[in-house]
């Protein structure tokens, strides 16, 4: 299996570069579970969703706190068919193929009283896509169902959904919308935006 | 059939506000042809591929000629089985769905040539969703084939593809990418970010 994401942090500020270098060090504890590679558009980031999102959000708590308009955006991907098998990615966090959906829903939102309290909020907007064989529409409803109670669903947009609360859960869900939903075997990807501290807050 | 996009503009400087209201001007020529609905994460635009690349085209071109490092980030859609169907989405920019794979990429290449100069350049990072049946990964390598053949393929990398050249002909290409592969009746997405103006081109 290969999982991990492009990633990319947009500081709307003269002082972007600061903002982008001191925020990455929130990345120091999980390198070693990480292989990270960078160039002008995004930051690659491969490795298993449990150590992948609380990564995010770590990087996100750090450069929201600066007090600027930021955003954070990443294509997250788990098992296309044309990346290679990574041992790296080594992970038990996605869903047993054999479970009905509704047991991975109730799973989901188990999983979601262990996030932790970060104290900054994070305006999310993502759309989860499911490729390949199956009823991939049955999917993407029934992680549309589980976000709808997982205590940040903000709401629905036209191609994706709204999140807002703390940063802890709105990762948590995240990881969990992309760990249960979809064959564990299948072609899952996200496709995030995570806005801090917009002048335009509606 | 319903189309669109989700799009953002990412100005890094403290000037952000007035790059983002002075580009939005570039979509004029345009709205009489789109539907458009902006809140603080993005801006939804609906409308036919033909009118919509051409509308994301000038908006970047628009924002880069600040000459402030810009980021455009755009979710792209068509035929979402959820999304009502919409009169204003209406094309006959679609691919024929009897046509082969080779004759789609032969009329891809050939519209190329349409493409104008705009005189700025673009570095585009994108990646290609087929949802349901069928062969997705073949619709994907065989839109991978055409943008290598395209004259803007930079170089692949995890999860997506990096294009560069003058904005023409990499709107263009885009379009070609989102109209050709993939069935007309199905679910197509593309997860798309072009830069302008980076300070740490690679």
């Amino acid at each position: 299996m290969f999982a991990g994401a492009q990633v990319s942090l947009y500081p709307m500020t003269d002082g972007f570069v600061d903002v982008i270098l001191s925020s990455l060090s929130a990345l120091d504890p999980y390198r070693e579970r990480l292989r990270i590679e960078t160039d002008d558009i995004s930051t690659l980031i491969v490795g298993p969703p449990e150590v992948l999102f609380p990564a995010l959000r770590d990087l996100y708590v750090a450069a929201a706190g600066t007090g600027h308009h930021v955003v954070l955006r990443a294509t997250l991907s788990r098992g296309c068919p044309g990346e290679p098998d990574d041992p790296i990615c080594q992970t038990a966090a996605l869903a047993n193929p054999s479970e009905p959906l509704g047991s991975r829903q109730a799973a989901a939102l188990a999983a979601l009283s262990e996030a932790p309290e970060t104290g900054e909020i994070a305006r999310a907007q993502f759309s989860l896509y499911v490729m390949g064989e199956g009823h991939h529409m049955d999917e993407i409803m029934g992680c549309i169902d589980f976000l709808k109670a997982s205590g940040c669903f903000d709401r629905s947009k036209n191609f994706c959904t709204r999140l807002k609360g703390d940063s802890g859960a709105v990762f948590a869900t995240l990881q969990e919308a992309f760990c249960r939903f979809g064959p564990p075997e299948g072609h899952v990807t996200i496709d995030l935006t995570v806005s801090a501290n917009s002048p335009s807050i509606r």
